[in-house]
């Protein structure tokens, strides 16, 4: 029995309203056949993504690479210009492919590292490889410090060259 | 910084070289092109599915449905045969549609309630909208008791009808 769950189900529920984050889609092709949903969600159809924070995690740790970890949401106009341009990068394609784990998530998970400065989309947050959120890499937008826009992406493609650059550990 | 995740990690890594779990899957087309990974993996592409254990919660609790979590792994010939016999069952996906809410995981979560009796795969655990696992949802095999096999489809679809009534709860 999940008692203990109830506060994170009150904070989720919190977190929804607030956010007002995206009915799961029905994407309903002509043939009245839905398309199948996929992992990518259009930001690198040809890129290797994880499904959970978890997953994303563990192999960050397994493979030594750094993560990126994508918020955005499917109906928001900010978030889909970012996906267009972010999609089309090729230099951004490959060195993720190469270079990263990722992955991108339209809900909020229950770890606070994650929104340094609140939940909002699309917002772009890197942890290193020790588990620590990189919240020092930041963009352009002081009171949205890990916003990008489509004109950010080079800015985007040298803080991903930071978090390349891993953390001393440790452990 | 997630100093405190670290045990989490530790745990991770564990399950994840005690379960030998799947490595994120390449699919390689013949032009060399990857084909996108979708998120139902094949268990009904024509169902929506959530696609963390957070977000399927709340969705869970939002439409008062039950939650069916399929944990599977890509490379197992058991898992693959439940998702063929689970895919084409059109009693099974209709149920699935209108009245649950469905998450299909190839990694485990941290959550120790969604496996009462260890980890394995295939494996197919209930959640009652109240956030209840409901551990007396089970199958045939005393020693795996949430596993099914294809030859299992009905005792699952009568799984599912118990799972429709909700526990009482009073929240």
């Amino acid at each position: 029995m999940i008692r203990g769950l109830l506060s994170v189900l009150l904070v989720l529920v919190a977190v929804a309203v607030s956010s007002s984050l995206a009915k799961p889609e029905k994407n309903i092709a002509k043939r009245g056949k839905r398309i199948p949903q996929t992992l990518s969600r259009g930001w690198g159809d040809q890129l290797i993504w994880a499904q959970t924070y978890e997953e994303a995690l563990y192999w960050a740790r397994a493979q030594n690479k750094p993560l990126m970890v994508i918020f955005h949401l499917e109906d928001c106009p900010h978030s889909a210009s970012m996906k267009k341009a972010f999609a089309e990068d090729k230099d951004i394609q490959k060195v993720l492919d190469e270079d990263f784990i990722i992955l991108n998530l339209v809900y909020e998970t229950t770890d606070k590292h994650l929104s340094p400065d609140g939940q909002y989309v699309p917002r772009i947050i890197f942890v290193d490889p020790s588990m620590t959120v990189r919240a020092d890499i930041t963009g352009r937008y002081s009171n949205r410090m890990y916003a990008y826009e489509p004109s950010d992406i080079q800015l985007l493609l040298s803080n991903m060259q930071k978090a390349k650059k891993l953390l001393k550990t440790e452990l």
